[in-house]
């Protein structure tokens, strides 16, 4: 494939992404109860606590220094450089914004078994799989910067009853993905140059995108049933 | 824990185990329809092909001869000793009987995200932890002898039209699996003799039938929902 058809074929993974699934549609209509909303947030916590191990897990795969060097960057821009900063403390302060509490969130109660397993599918890919694809799967975030910019809308009209203070988040995060998403498209261009690594980034993308859309359906799943073992790890309900 | 009390509180998970989730109860009282029966069996394929996978990853971690002996029979089991023979053949033969083509099995067009996240993260699990934690989550089977016995008298009452030449596996898992789960009990109350290794043990029983209720959670879910995205890989109709 030339540069610009790779490029295409790449971007035409936007189709796939977990914006168009039902449960963020509703999210971005108002639609969501205030348990569904904090469920959400709660399920998605441990998508984000995992993200700061995933990009190591990259770094740690990577020969390149200069590749590592501004990789590292977002190990940073999650965990921050000292406790209460970072996006992760972000997310917990829209937690809190929405009402729940921060020990509910990190002792992780309420993330459904589907989420996690999807999320551990991500990691474990990163973990194992040829840097440039883990890079290539990451890629999701060409289509992110949009995607959170109508969530920081929605919240607003919607979700009034969120407490400004957990916004943080959807203010500062678009700008800084777009960024990182720039990185990473030049380096899936610059390494993946025959078709085989160009196929294997191409399937990265397609299995990421396979990961976010599978958790929306564990959650969709856990809202419409009452399907859950009595004694295992049930969707609960968020207070 | 006394023997007896952690013996009772691995059998307390009968609570969890997936004979219980609307799937298999909806299966057994012959409500499935062709092609949902259909999906079922070609997503379930793909937890049974990595059985010996993950079997010979318990193998691989013990470093006791005569559990590794007596392990070691699980893979050839499922493997058979010739192509044709074994319990993973016994299924392909039971997707043919059921009017899937042998190909759309094992080319995996059918199988979920779900599906597989649930599915790999048990392997994964039985790979990366202490091997007796791994015995410990194969303890599903103390639950399965009666379940295959009652999904064999389903088959010939609701699904007459599966033809009896599929009827293979379950005609002769329940023996064998009731005296895999009896050595497997045997270990796990032989090696896990302090309470740490007990409560270790329950928990990994725990995420098995997590992971098991997962899978089916995503096959109900996708029953239920048209939201696969358009591109990725979404749930496919059976012919």
């Amino acid at each position: 494939m030339t540069r610009s058809a790779f490029t295409t074929a790449l971007h035409a993974h936007a189709d796939q992404y977990w914006s168009r699934h039902p449960v963020h549609l509703r999210l971005h209509q108002g639609g969501l109860t205030g348990p569904e909303l904090r469920r959400w947030i709660a399920n998605r916590w441990y998508y984000q606590k995992l993200l700061p191990q995933k990009d190591a897990a990259i770094v740690a795969n990577c020969p390149v220094p200069e590749v590592r060097r501004r990789w590292t960057e977002r190990i940073t821009y999650q965990d921050g450089t000292a406790e209460g900063h970072g996006g992760n403390a972000q997310w917990l302060a829209l937690a809190e914004a929405a009402g729940l509490t921060r020990a509910e969130v990190l002792d992780e109660r309420h993330v459904l078994p589907g989420v996690r397993f999807a999320t551990d599918a991500y990691v474990t890919f990163c973990r194992t799989r040829p840097w440039i694809e883990a890079v290539a799967a990451c890629l999701t975030e060409l289509f992110a910067p949009g995607l959170m910019r109508d969530r920081l809308a929605a919240l607003r009209t919607h979700y009034p009853w969120v407490d400004p203070s957990g916004h943080g988040y959807f203010t500062t995060r678009p700008a800084a993905v777009a960024d990182d998403a720039r990185h990473a498209l030049g380096l899936v261009l610059s390494y993946c140059t025959t078709r085989q690594l160009q196929d294997a980034a191409l399937a990265a993308l397609t299995f990421k995108c396979d990961v976010l859309w599978s958790m929306l359906d564990a959650l969709d799943h856990a809202g419409r049933t009452d399907s859950a073992p009595p004694g295992g790890c049930p969707p609960q309900d968020t207070p």
